[in-house]
């Protein structure tokens, strides 16, 4: 079966801070076509820290489109031009909690909302810490908690931890780690 | 520490079809002003639904933002009006792949990309299914595909499986069957 769509026309219609909008227009496997929304971003990293006595290093911070505080693993956006996702992770860990991590292992990729964004965040998980001083940037606010890894998985699996990348990085870690191979 | 902040200025730049966008200016904890871009979405939601052989029903789908065919559980867009999310994932699941089920346990909230997108996507399990026709919107064309649960773990661990609320469902599914809840 042909799922396969072709771009006819792409238009930009927002060019922003963070992320630009486009609106397309795509030829579809039936030949008819249709618009499509797509909003464009640099890609994220994100890093589920696990100190010496397996507390994982969170960061709560006010989401702007939430109007919420919620729970996340450490996060930044890649640096224009395709910063290297582990550069990038290792710089946002350092921001964020001030923490340096010895051993890093990928945790894959992710996908967020894959119908209209073209953001790709790659997951790392990391231990083996030491810390500094923590240098956020100058409009972002956060505050670092510790959380054993065993809470944080049942806060995935009773719905307080809402963020997906950090779902998925904590049960992703659960599961290397029961593996063995964390 | 405070960590709110509070909108001083919203402005919507684009009303589309699946989206709207905003650019707000917000009042930070420190006083000082920022520029926040918010992608809006009516919210979304998406079903994992398990056979009586422990055969997840997923569908592959061309995703134009990433221009790649990917494998994901049944999902949709709420309707306008705040559509009751399980009403939602009834017809989503039936349109895309024909089934319908005798049981739903929901699995949390998702927030797929906090700093720019307000989109909640509701998550549930479902099982004892029955199957009729396909009936998928005119210009969305899926391939339905069953996939052993145990094989699609595998899939997400090593990063096959890429779509933020394909993972945490097929995670926090296996994770429940683990404790006897589902």
């Amino acid at each position: 079966m042909n799922l396969e769509e072709k771009t006819l026309e792409k238009n930009t219609l927002f060019s922003g801070r963070i992320i630009n909008l486009r609106r397309d227009t795509a030829l579809l496997p039936n030949g008819a076509t249709a618009t499509r929304e797509v909003v464009e971003h640099p890609g994220g990293v994100c890093v589920a820290a696990l100190d010496d006595n397996e507390n994982l290093l969170m960061v709560k911070q006010f989401r702007y489109p939430y109007m919420e505080v919620i729970l996340e693993v450490p996060a930044g956006k890649r640096d224009k031009g395709g910063e290297d996702p582990l550069t990038c992770g290792k710089r946002e860990l350092k921001e964020e909690t001030g923490a340096t991590a010895e051993h890093y292992v990928p945790l894959g990729e992710l996908y967020p909302s894959p119908g209209y964004c073209d953001e790709i965040i790659h997951l790392f998980a990391a231990k083996g810490l030491t810390f500094g001083e923590t240098c956020p940037d100058e409009d972002e606010f956060v505050a670092v908690e510790k959380i054993p890894l065993e809470t944080a998985v049942q806060m995935v699996l009773n719905g307080e931890i809402k963020d997906a990348k950090t779902q998925v990085c904590i049960l992703k870690l659960k599961a290397l780690k029961e593996r063995g191979l964390f």
